[in-house]
């Protein structure tokens, strides 16, 4: 396959990665969640802590997410737009989750994701996530 | 200059535009700040909105940013580390300002920071920037 074949199948590839580490998530699979992330995997996510760096702290932040979310999980992502290169990609993506209320139920929480990802050894692997809400005023 | 060459220079020609711009960010400088901006640049900034697309929603981010900052204004970088390929770049950062808080007074802000660029006739512009702080408990 030429070099452009595979940059133009690389988008898709991409998308398709996310979309079943989403579907990880849903089946709270930490395997298939932790399947194509880099050891040095920079996380910057919803609550504290400020940042985690090295795929334990990472695999840490689905100890805490999972023992506050409903079961079955929401993670459903709603909008994705990919940007891939040769090497480097990064994804633009909104997903719907949900977060425990006062009321002991759940409340629907939309949230930020950007994804950023290198290509090693032929094949992509994710080395930053970002997600955030809106902060209070 | 071979297409080697051009790639090693990526990764600090992506570090000093970034630097540039929060620097410009620092001198209230509209103009630096969307010198290399994308017109379709999509925003996830630490207040609300949500999201903000195109690059006049993304210039009213900064009227907001600038309505509510310190003067002279604290935009420095603490920690940041570039992914560059041939054409698409995403950066990890991040950053010190400060916000009001009740007395008036402000009070030191640390800000997680995601930059994802794209090289267009060969020169790096900005797509995408998700700016955000851990949500309160």
């Amino acid at each position: 396959m030429s070099e452009r074949q595979d940059a133009v199948e690389d988008e898709p590839a991409v998308r398709n990665m996310i979309e079943s580490w989403a579907a990880a998530v849903r089946r709270k699979d930490y395997e298939g969640i932790l399947r194509n992330h880099s050891s040095d995997i920079v996380m910057f996510d919803v609550p504290l802590p400020f940042q985690s760096r090295g795929i334990e702290a990472y695999r840490k932040t689905w100890d805490s997410f999972f023992s506050h979310s409903k079961d079955p999980v929401p993670f459903d992502i709603t909008e994705m737009s990919v940007t891939a290169g040769m090497d480097v990609a990064f994804a633009v993506a909104t997903l719907h989750c949900a977060e425990p209320s006062a009321d002991g139920k759940f409340k629907g929480l939309d949230v930020r994701l950007t994804v950023g990802l290198r290509k090693m050894n032929g094949r992509w692997m994710i080395t930053h996530e970002h997600h955030s809400v809106p902060a209070a005023d």
